[in-house]
């Protein structure tokens, strides 16, 4: 597959200019495209600008209402639930992490729950906003039902990912996973590239181990049966019940504190409904908070000069790969497939955007049609 | 390999008996006994009678120090720091738990971290200590290095559990598990047995996928290298980079908020220096707790009542395994190993007590040498 390279402030100026034109407010746009453009930069594909086309639709069927400002509900010194409103994702992750934050920084800990959202982009963000201000943070979300629990043919729950991010030197360390063995993402790219999947990810209507990416995408579409497997697979042998018990912590911090929809009735009835959950802890509440942040860091370089196993020449700690792919993007552009820089020409087309203006001149001859059209 | 069926009070006088001998107060041998039989009833073989060895070598050789009492290091109206003082794993969790859901009670949250403590037993039992208190309650501890971390060939991680339990009808969730792809236990069982491992379990020194039960438990005493993998294996294909990042997540909350020893420095130069991490939350920081009891328990039963994969009987949701062991082992009897049988007889001879008012008279000639001797 074809790739381009726009930069980093190109990118950012398509954003804002795509945002504003939904409607958007100056600050909310700048939000919205920070959240996005951190996943490309941190080479997390699926969650940058190929999700373009899922936040325009989501607009345009009114599943994302662009004025929506999120409520909080109930609250008190250390919790709060807020209500999404059916607002932008990113804007409500955002403002309930920023409320998990100031708990935490006033109180020690702080957890938010949030309900009728939608679609948020990476975890991790949220959870980086709190180590970036020196606090361990917490971030996860439950999505449209793609996780078949065990011994279970219907995908029941999301891909509920969690994300952990701490502050360390010389970076922070920073866990962003799907509960799943893999994201519905990776299931897309295999089916763009008309391959079959690696066992052990996905399973068929029946519940059975299968390698089709493409019935299988279709299947979770339909609610059919089937979908992706939780993390360690589909029996006990390696784990699957476990895979399966971390989506459902995922799933008590999102629906069940904040008395939204659990994942199963999420993307029903013309509703998102998407719940996410934050957490921040102020290591302060623990004692010195540079004595923690020195062993911290100790521990994760223990962890990287550890022997490598038998052909392997580097171990690594969580955030360094995302730390690498960023350096390498602001350096060299942004690794956008040529597919979804015709997604994004199309959008521009539809908001009486210049397209040439950030993409310049491109031959979409290699370009097929998305998975998500 | 054969199996008797003492009841849970002979097996409660037995460990009565035993950890008084041991200098425990009647108090502290209460709590022990409930922790040790717990996981006996709850199905977990390997974490019941068949520890006993381990806490009696522990107690003899001065790993654990019977008349340590843990003491509060560092606290806040939401947290707390406690060190262990090497005393007895289950005394000192047991107080640690005690002080996060009286936190929690107070003041919403409570998070608990301690260092300086002993093997603890099932991390379920803490978890489970809040929910029976309608709080929902998380535990989890490192161990002895023996997770081999992506790409690594020496372990570094401990076994590293992570328990959850909430409040539900019929029964409370109660989700307990170890980060790698199975514990040490599980190993041993295959030992003792003679089997070879299943694939995708374990790693040999030079950090190869390994099926030899025996080669892999001598490296980990050794320290030679090899171990058992992530959750989700020694590759990110099938998601080991998350098994091993569930395994950090564990160690935050467990040496690094304490100051302890991260399992890697754990069990060396004749400390144990073991490391938990607690947490309760109260339901009502979230609003009506009546009504989120509500909603998790139907959510719990639509997982239940999801359609079965092709040939499988039943869904189970976390802790109805358990559930149903503990009813099947209160009316018939605890399973216990003629191995660990044989272990008890001698627990009882070395401490003076008549091991026929406990085992009866056994015929020891199926039992063969114990892996822990």
């Amino acid at each position: 597959m074809g790739y381009r390279y726009p930069s980093y402030e190109t990118l950012k100026t398509f954003c804002h200019d795509v945002f504003r034109t939904f409607g958007f407010t100056e600050e909310e746009t700048g939000i919205i495209s920070e959240v996005l453009l951190r996943a490309d930069l941190y080479g997390i594909e699926s969650h940058g600008m190929q999700r373009m086309v899922r936040y325009h639709k989501g607009i345009e069927n009114g599943l994302i209402k662009v004025d929506a400002k999120p409520q909080t509900v109930f609250e008190t010194p250390v919790t709060a639930v807020i209500d999404g409103r059916e607002g932008m994702g990113q804007l409500i992750g955002h403002a309930a992490m920023r409320k998990a934050i100031e708990k935490a920084k006033t109180n020690g800990v702080g957890i938010v729950s949030v309900r009728n959202s939608n679609h948020f982009g990476i975890a991790g963000y949220y959870a980086e906003m709190a180590s970036r201000e020196g606090l361990i943070g917490f971030a996860c979300t439950n999505s449209e039902a793609i996780m078949v629990p065990t011994y279970a043919r219907l995908a029941m729950l999301g891909s509920n990912p969690i994300a952990v991010s701490m502050p360390a030197e010389p970076y922070p360390f920073l866990f962003d996973a799907s509960t799943t063995v893999v994201t519905r993402g990776k299931l897309e790219i295999y089916n763009k590239l008309s391959k079959p999947l690696p066992e052990g990810w996905a399973l068929d209507e029946n519940g059975n181990a299968c390698t089709d990416a493409e019935r299988v995408l279709k299947n979770i579409v339909a609610k059919a049966g089937g979908g992706i497997m939780p993390l360690g697979g589909n029996t006990e042998t390696l784990g699957g019940h476990k895979g399966y018990g971390y989506g459902m912590l995922c799933e008590i911090f999102c629906s069940i504190f904040s008395g939204g929809l659990t994942s199963n009735h999420t993307h029903t009835g013309g509703k998102g409904g998407t719940c996410h959950g934050f957490m921040a802890i102020n290591p302060e509440v623990f004692g010195d908070a540079d004595a923690m942040k020195e062993r911290f860091s100790t521990f994760l370089q223990e962890l990287r000069d550890a022997p490598k196993a038998e052909g392997q020449p580097r171990i690594y700690t969580h955030g360094e790969k995302e730390i690498f792919a960023y350096a390498d993007r602001m350096k060299n552009g942004i690794d956008v497939n040529i597919n979804t820089v015709a997604e994004m020409k199309n959008l521009c087309d539809y908001l009486g955007l210049d397209s040439v203006k950030y993409l310049g001149n491109v031959d979409f001859s290699e370009a097929k049609q998305s998975s998500y059209k």
